[in-house]
């Protein structure tokens, strides 16, 4: 029977943690002793200045690390991996109940306080029949796919390679943006954030979904161009938005986009907190059970692609 | 080559009827000499109070056709058939649109104009693993089931009959509503309206989805008790609800439903008015296509069931 892993959880264990690193057969250490280390919050404060040579692998709670990278954490004397795909069922998921929610005007509904049929029907549009971009296809982009599908919406995709993308009508690379936008009615901004893909929709990428077009951002705020998407909202040279993310974040009182007709804003609430600590521990649990069997470790970060 | 059907298209056609007509060989005449009339409000105002004999089918355009049975305008001398069917899948994304908006606390979130995740993140829920009582599964209910399935939620369906519907994991029939709700986190309303389905959903259906559960009602504002959705949702005792129809339909001004936080009200908007002619059209080309063809026509009313 091989040496149970040692694995140090801070700043601290959850109940289904503790569980998926029973059932995995590891055990719970002081940092010191430990092979592996399970950080627990989404933000890196407190996190060890340093960590002790034997630490091998690092879990991260968050799918966006780019914070952790930007502080130097990362390094490349072990493994590190995030939380990407653990939450991606549950983000993709809030996605398109947005895109619907637009396309539906429920910001607009949700704000009235009289019957509005005679003015505002002919506003409302289905899913059904439009084609939507899905800008970065990694696994949250993916898992939005077989739901707008079942819709009846086609996905163009973008992605770096340009490598098919499973569901996709067409699967274009990111230097072909505009083309993708161009070719679609909406579209929802599923990639990570780096300093290459900051600002990725400005002016002219909002200019080529239109005016009955509509942009989802449920990855960060900082790839999308904040005062170009007010611009276009307010001349109506973009149908509407809903962001689950924004910049600035928090975006602060008094901020245009609070008040626009056709805007939807969720405060960065795309993954349910009842569903963090479950999802987070089945999706560690499954990296312990590779990191003990020597396999490849899921969600690994890479330093030069900085997600 | 057999007669071409003539067909009396009443108040007046519309580009995509008229073109369906051509294409099923039949030509538009006056209602006198015509054998079908297919009308194209969605009220009765105005319907000819009386029919030539000549007039073997009558094609309405609405899927909800309780007026007119009550008016006495559906006769048993000829064929009519309703709209049911024509629209559904547009309705079936709005009903699980809304689901997905009460879940994910959309009505709430579009009318903040601060940043609320700490007070509200925790109240955010995933469809993801809920179950759904689907009451009617008629075109519109069933057509809502691929669409949850497909977000990895459960439908236990309900029907008159209790005959298995499909994707359903279970089917009750009406007599075991309560039943079918207690199994069920949430509840799609889909049921036609009839004397029989009057205030189906009061207090005790209502309790049995309970403070977590969220009420959508895509079918017709009389199948709820309009006060006693009032009475649960300001005493906390029904998570929300979705409302497309309510009674008293239009909901009148200083309506307490405006302002509760947990309730999205549209004005009977699910199904799209830009896509309503071009369905109607596809469907009343359809039918006729079978009345030319002696085959049984879709959506026939059934004067015994009242819809």
């Amino acid at each position: 029977m091989p040496e149970p892993v040692k694995v140090a959880v801070l700043p601290k264990t959850t109940e289904p943690l503790t569980a998926v690193i029973k059932d995995a057969g590891a055990v719970i250490t002081d940092l010191s002793k430990a092979q592996a280390l399970i950080w627990t919050e989404s933000s890196p404060a407190g996190f060890p200045s340093s960590l002790p040579e034997g630490i091998r692998w690092v879990q991260l709670k968050s799918a966006g690390v780019q914070q952790w990278i930007t502080a130097g954490t990362v390094d490349e004397r072990r493994q590190w991996t995030s939380a990407v795909g653990a939450y991606s069922l549950d983000v993709a998921e809030h996605a398109v109940g947005q895109l619907i929610a637009c396309l539906r005007q429920f910001p607009l509904f949700a704000r009235q306080t009289t019957w509005t049929k005679q003015e505002n029907w002919k506003r409302v549009a289905s899913l059904r029949g439009r084609r939507i971009a899905i800008v970065g296809a990694g696994s949250i982009g993916r898992a939005c796919i077989p739901l707008l599908t079942a819709f009846g919406a086609e996905v163009v995709a973008v992605n770096r390679s340009g490598r098919d993308v499973e569901g996709a009508i067409r699967t274009l690379t990111s230097e072909n943006l505009d083309e993708a936008l161009g070719l679609a009615d909406d579209a929802i901004i599923a990639g990570a954030s780096t300093e290459q893909t900051r600002h990725l929709i400005g002016a002219g990428q909002l200019a080529q979904l239109g005016p009955d077009g509509f942009l989802v951002n449920i990855a960060r705020g900082d790839l999308v161009d904040t005062d170009a998407l007010v611009a276009a909202l307010q001349s109506g040279g973009l149908g509407g938005a809903a962001l689950d993310v924004t910049e600035p974040e928090p975006l602060p009182d008094n901020h245009p986009l609070w008040v626009l007709p056709n805007v939807l804003i969720t405060p960065h609430v795309a993954n349910p907190l009842r569903n963090m600590e479950p999802h987070f521990a089945a999706h560690a649990g499954e990296n312990l059970r590779r990191f003990a069997a020597g396999e490849p470790l899921e969600a690994q970060i890479d330093l030069k692609r900085k997600y």
